[in-house]
């Protein structure tokens, strides 16, 4: 059966999304035919406008609909900490987690040969010219515990060398709740080496 | 984190659809905002038009883009033999099988009293009509196995009787591939009623 076009061109979209097949996508378009036209308007809407009215914060790089993003702009928080991050997803992540009152620094990845992303390609260099003004006195490398991540953390380091800031790493161990049975064995090594004397 | 505005309202948006989840739909808005705007406007204009540019068929009530769906337009198609299904869907999938060249009828749904369905809310009346001009010879009713689409078939039988058309019921047994140790009692029923010799 030939599905009329608009139909198959909106399967198509859906389908190009992440973790939508086929059939996901299909059904998507089948449930929207039923959806008040006033909803698909706005999703529309959304849809063009949404790199037109997202900026990214000239500061941290961290999404925004202004120049300086939402924490950049909040007095209250502590300039004098910068948390380094891969994403803005990740600043959702510690936000959500309401222990962390400094501000940020969003890398846009991570340092991934493979994918041919070199340190060129993410916003270090902005990191070292903002650490150089001397407000900020500790960094904090929050990238991901993976390969790429600690490569990112380590170029950072030694990006940073010189300039007179405390640096250090997120810490690592076994995460709450989990059963050591079941933990992995670079993450039951780390939580050995991060051990203290209670 | 505040979100920007247009990102918080795409997230809400894909949140709405069926099977997606807050994180999920959040995580396709930050995708989207890697893709270029070419596609973005090409996924917005299909939302828009979606029921704008969707037609039903006048005959059957497929989807459509124009007064007569593809399948009802195709002389090739048996126009003695119709097949009444729950969705467009059940078309897609029947016709995948390619094992039905007549025509079809789709009901819109099933009738489910629980959900306030009754048979008017359903294309019952037109197949009623449709059977009465006498073209048809043989109506195949292939609305879901479930209990709605049972008392659907029911009702559509009952509706026909006194019009001279043959009625049958989709087959029922063993799905194929199946082991017959993890089958349901339904099921093993009505192969044991359905059984052939061989």
């Amino acid at each position: 059966m030939r599905l009329p076009k608009v139909v198959e061109d909106l399967t198509n979209s859906f389908e190009k999304l992440p973790g939508i097949g086929r059939r996901s996508a299909q059904r998507l378009a089948f449930y929207l035919l039923r959806v008040p036209q006033r909803d698909l308007d706005g999703f529309a809407h959304s849809l063009t406008n949404l790199k037109k009215l997202t900026k990214i914060c000239i500061v941290c790089h961290n999404l925004s609909d202004s120049e300086n993003c939402s924490i950049c702009a909040d007095p209250s928080r502590d300039d004098a900490q910068v948390c380094v991050v891969e994403s803005f997803q990740d600043v959702i992540a510690i936000e959500k987690s309401g222990s962390y009152k400094g501000l940020y620094h969003v890398l846009h990845g991570s340092i991934s040969p493979l994918n041919n992303i070199g340190p060129d390609e993410l916003y270090i260099d902005t990191l070292v010219t903002r650490t150089k003004k001397g407000i900020i006195k500790e960094i904090i490398l929050a990238t991901n515990t993976s390969l790429e991540g600690e490569a990112t953390a380590l170029y950072i380091q030694q990006a940073l060398s010189g300039i007179e800031v405390q640096i250090s790493r997120i810490g690592r161990g076994l995460p709450t709740g989990v059963e050591i049975e079941y933990a992995d064995d670079q993450t039951l090594m780390q939580a050995l080496l991060t051990r203290k004397s209670i």
